[in-house]
């Protein structure tokens, strides 16, 4: 999606430790009317599945599957990373790993609302190492669902996610995927 | 807003502890084209209002704060609730005890995206004994912004947030308030 490549050109800082840092439009601000250009180009990505829900993970995939759930008509259902007085009865949960942050959290769904007959769009802001998106793929097994495929806006082709999730023959559809990036010049690769 | 009120006479649910769950259409799993209708309504209440950016705080705010800033056409900014690696550079904090977990922590926004030429309106879904919602403000404060109001989705007008907030001067717009509700007979009657 050249839109999205341009603006993470422009305006995206890498760090020290492979971090990609997007928070002026992507996941501390966010650009509103470039998240409804890519909840645009992810319907045209699936626009011959049926979809009945987009699942996403708290906090900065909220936001963006929000806004693509227009494109859709469906509702999205977030994942949680604590759980809160508000979560009773029967969850599905499993365990990831925050590259960012390097914590090892659960994540939980109710299963109210993430049931068998479900197509589900699993959509998040940041593919990596895989983890986030692993564990949201077990809540969707677990729930006997099934997984249409996934879309990422940013990939780090770099890092083994992307191609481990692939190869276990789920469809990531990822909107920018970094191959390179060198924190001295600020010179970003995409795929 | 009645469209809103019948949804939570119809999915909301009452539990121990004054706890309302709206967890089937607001703060797990989302409807989002009762989000739109939402937006709009915000839109209609600070109609005669320049606004420039729509802060809320992680992670259940952030879903209706990007659909409502559709009908504004501005970004969205949202408080984090743990200082992630991501988050490098000077920022505003301050203290939130939530309602909900009990738990104390700190909000934080980086400065570079709060500026004192930014006139500013909160968003969030719930409004009980305000913490969250005064943590916001501290932030606009903080960055000498302009502070045009909040919106609320539900506000809790039992519990003393609200009342104390609009003593202080804030115009806070709340699209259902709660002011009574029977966790035995499920009765829920608004202001």
């Amino acid at each position: 999606m050249e839109l999205l490549k341009e603006r993470i050109r422009k305006d995206g800082k890498i760090k020290a430790g492979n971090v990609l840092k997007m928070d002026s439009f992507l996941n501390h601000q966010m650009d509103i009317a470039l998240f409804g250009e890519i909840g645009k180009e992810f319907r045209k990505r699936f626009e011959n599945e049926t979809i009945t829900k987009i699942l996403t993970i708290e906090a900065s995939g909220i936001g963006i599957a929000c806004i693509v759930a227009q494109y859709f008509n469906v509702p999205v259902v977030f994942a949680k990373k604590n759980k809160t007085k508000n979560i009773a009865g029967e969850t599905y949960t499993s365990r990831v790993e925050s590259f960012t942050s390097g914590r090892v959290y659960d994540i939980i769904v109710s299963k109210e609302f993430l049931k068998s007959e479900d197509r589900v769009l699993i959509i998040d802001d940041f593919l990596a190492n895989g983890s986030a998106l692993q564990g949201l793929v077990k809540l969707v097994t677990a729930a006997g669902a099934t997984l249409v495929g996934a879309g990422i806006v940013i990939e780090k082709g770099f890092q083994p996610g992307g191609d481990l999730i692939r190869k276990s023959g789920i469809r990531v559809e990822s909107l920018a995927i970094v191959d390179e990036m060198n924190e001295e010049t600020g010179i970003i690769k995409f795929r």
